[in-house]
């Protein structure tokens, strides 16, 4: 059965999740199309017809129109649904300036260490190192910024929220302990309670299977 | 003579070039709070007062409100000027993505090699090659997508020119070629002609001097 929205992911892409779990959340009906990035003739023949930045997530909608950059894609859904939006436009602009913090800062040293030591195996670095002391700067500061607060922006859940939840659930060890980061920790759970949630696995097709 | 706007920021610093040019360009009066990023005390001290976040550039209102992320400065001068904004709902949504594209993949590894071998003189390791590899691959979605076309989005400048143009002046050797990407080279040309732009040096005081 085809969905109404297709979304071009892969499972162990959190970009992707922020999505998959957006279009749950809002209670869209769309389905999943698996794009193999560890498969370089699956990913260029999609930079060559589906996204030129060559990233996944990216939204199909029904009339064909192609979007991508999981903000964007947070952005539009949130409009079209109605839901995860802020409540004024001052409020607007912090959504917009944690999801720009997401996407340079949060969501990246975090990802690529969890790629490379979680997914890959790789050995330690002066490379992985610089990563992880971005990571823990960057969970630092989101740290810091949840202490009494039960969301990023507001008193309600927003799309701030669900981009910078992309990487909290996914559990392969890439040597950066988040377990000291408490406040980070009790947002998880929040976020894991809204109806419609569910972990990026249960939600997306997988490159890479355990044996 | 004090400013309308006050914008915390430093020469070095590309992320503050993208609002300065832009309060260039929009003819705002505005004047530059040089904060010392290289002082450690003065970095805390803006990090405990000023930003969170603890990254220039951040904005004060006149009504004494701050904003940061280059990107929602950008957002909030281009509503405010009514200029550099987009044509339509869809072209929005496009000027957003290569937005969040600069955030997360244009500017963070260039901004991250010049600073380390360009500003800091630091040798070549896994950690620089890694960069540099992403700096490429960045390079050339962009210039791919500049073939044809003569701004970012639509026919217009918009505030995405504006956020990609950031490193764009910078002439700091990062051993990372960007001669051969002629449709950037030719774009950043047509940026330099907007009415009212400078260079970062010229607008921004430096925190370290040439000797």
């Amino acid at each position: 059965m085809m969905g109404k929205y297709r979304l071009f992911c892969r499972g162990e892409s959190g970009n992707s999740y922020k999505a998959t779990l957006m279009l749950n959340l809002v209670g869209a009906d769309w389905s999943p199309v698996f794009v193999d990035f560890f498969d370089e003739p699956s990913r260029s023949a999609f930079r060559q017809t589906t996204n030129e930045m060559g990233e996944l997530p990216t939204l199909e909608l029904p009339d064909g129109r192609l979007i991508s950059q999981s903000g964007v894609i947070l952005s539009f859904l949130s409009r079209e649904a109605g839901m995860y939006s802020a409540a004024s436009q001052m409020e607007q602009d912090e959504v917009l300036r944690w999801l720009l913090f997401d996407n340079h800062r949060f969501t990246p040293p975090f990802a690529t260490l969890r790629f490379m030591i979680g997914l890959r195996g790789a050995d330690e670095s002066v490379l992985t190192a610089h990563l992880r002391a971005q990571a823990q700067a960057a969970y630092e500061i989101v740290d810091a910024h949840l202490a009494g607060r039960e969301y990023i922006v507001g008193a309600s859940p927003t799309i701030a929220d669900i981009s910078m939840a992309g990487y909290l659930y996914y559990e392969e060890d890439a040597r950066f302990d988040r377990k000291g980061f408490l406040n980070i920790a009790r947002w998880a759970d929040r976020i894991k309670r809204l109806p419609g949630w569910k972990h990026p696995y249960d939600l997306m097709p997988r490159a890479i299977r355990e044996e």
